[in-house]
């Protein structure tokens, strides 16, 4: 079987995984906003730090009526914008269709699958420096490994054969034994360092040379650690050590919270933060220090 | 008896304190640095919101060796300039001198007592609004009432004497029947007012405005109380609302930290932040958001 993709939100993820599963023959549709009549013009661009490429044409629609029915949709939109969602999947869904959400945080399957009780619906999670540079442009920094895993009725053997796509397209991918450990290890870096690069307006070098914040980071990675456990996770609190060391060896990086501040766009508070906070407070964790800085974030967003 | 007063630090509080009270005809010498020449030539002007006036001539030094003995030294320094206390007071001390820290936060008196044991202190709020607006020029904006106690070796009558030179001056003022109480109150609105207008770069407006800060310095005060009854100081949890509800009236105010950070001035992080947590926590209470506070405002200060 030949899987058609689907890919809604062709960005700086969407862009550069669908180009990648593209540029090696799979049968893959990108829907685009903004950027659609520029693609029709020149196609899609992407400077990749593995080798750039041009993929002259694709299939790029401007509304997911106009799309095929697809096997395998890959949500790759800022949860900012998941209220659309159910819209947008609708046309593209056959009985055995799989939604992939490959998006940041907490609760996003949970919140999809309550709107589209009857969706088979698996999580991804992206490791990678991507940005879009301009339209239909796509520069990949660092990075790419893909996890996938599933959340619901997805079966096993699909998911497979996706991350067999993904390799045979060269991207480093494979299956999460647990979807939700998954997620709560990936916030336990994206807590932290999204959250205090917005708030102190820094980046991850600044937070990691000055001894407070480096303190207070790791703190924050622990309070991470502690819901996650307490929601079922097993996360190890030696997690804490080696991602700060991690992050100290790291170029200064900026994480797409930071640049969605910069740019003044909507940032992506409400998976990352309030529903991790909310999910742990059901589980009897209060997460102060992240509850915190949620509420610094909240303050920031309605500032603007 | 007349009693001779030294300021030390002629700024927005020892100007107008001071001033009022040499206004009446109190004995007062001033130390000035920077602005001593100026004083000296012009005298010091206090724009008040109860009356303007002017001093022609006053006592003032640019060295406090060069100032008499002093019955009452009125300590206005900026505690980030604590560390020069012992040098500045010694010239000025006579057996019965006593010293007024008129300074934010919590420690004052206890790290000088332990560099100078032999000493009297006693310790000082000020509830005003003034500022330093030029050499030798302070502008009163609101409020001014002192609260006075004493912290070792002083004598009831003494500290009587100075409240009622203070009233005489046209200045509120009371004893407080207990410092470390009236140190902790003051703190409970300067904690979350100080650091949340400095970290989030805003005002008191902006955080009662916006539902998230509100909550969160509603949270900081309740945390601020628990601490301040961990350490004896009996405070009631209902000053939360009192307080969010005085700061939702109250005109848009900077703190002083404020005012600090916006002239990148040093801030008073370690007796309003630092110097309570650990008192708090030596008394066996944590004050976690408080902590975080203090951490970005370290990394704020550090990054100048």
């Amino acid at each position: 079987m030949n899987i058609r993709y689907a890919v809604i939100g062709t960005g700086a993820l969407g862009g550069y995984y669908g180009g990648k599963l593209a540029r090696v023959g799979k049968d893959v549709h990108f829907l685009f906003r903004s950027d659609f009549e520029y693609v029709r013009e020149n196609g899609l661009q992407v400077d990749s730090v593995n080798g750039d490429f041009w993929l002259k044409e694709i299939n790029a629609y401007r509304k997911s009526e106009d799309m095929p029915f697809s096997d395998v949709i890959l949500v790759c939109l800022k949860t900012t914008t998941n209220h659309l969602l159910p819209e947008l999947l609708k046309p593209l869904l056959h009985a055995g269709s799989i939604v992939i959400m490959l998006q940041n945080g907490l609760g996003v399957e949970e919140d999809l699958s309550a709107r589209m009780p009857e969706l088979s619906i698996a999580g991804g999670l992206a490791f990678i420096c991507s940005n879009k540079i301009g339209p239909g442009h796509i520069q990949h920094l660092d990075l790419g490994k893909l996890i996938l895993g599933s959340y619901k009725d997805c079966e096993p053997e699909i998911l497979k054969m996706v991350v067999n796509d993904f390799l045979e397209a060269g991207i480093p991918s494979e299956m999460a034994p647990d979807l939700n450990l998954a997620r709560w290890q990936k916030l336990a870096w994206n807590i932290p360092f999204s959250g205090m690069t917005v708030v102190l307006n820094n980046d991850t070098e600044q937070l990691m040379t000055n001894e407070s914040t480096r303190i207070l980071c790791r703190e924050i990675i622990l309070e991470v650690i502690a819901a996650a456990n307490a929601c079922g996770a097993s996360l190890s609190e030696l997690l804490a050590d080696k991602m700060i060391d991690m992050t100290r060896m790291m170029k200064p990086y900026a994480p797409s919270m930071k640049l969605d501040f910069d740019f003044r766009r909507p940032m992506e508070i409400e998976y990352i933060y309030s529903k991790p906070i909310q999910i742990a407070r059901e589980a009897g964790f209060e997460m102060k220090k992240v509850a915190m800085l949620e509420k610094q974030l909240l303050f920031i967003q309605e500032s603007w």
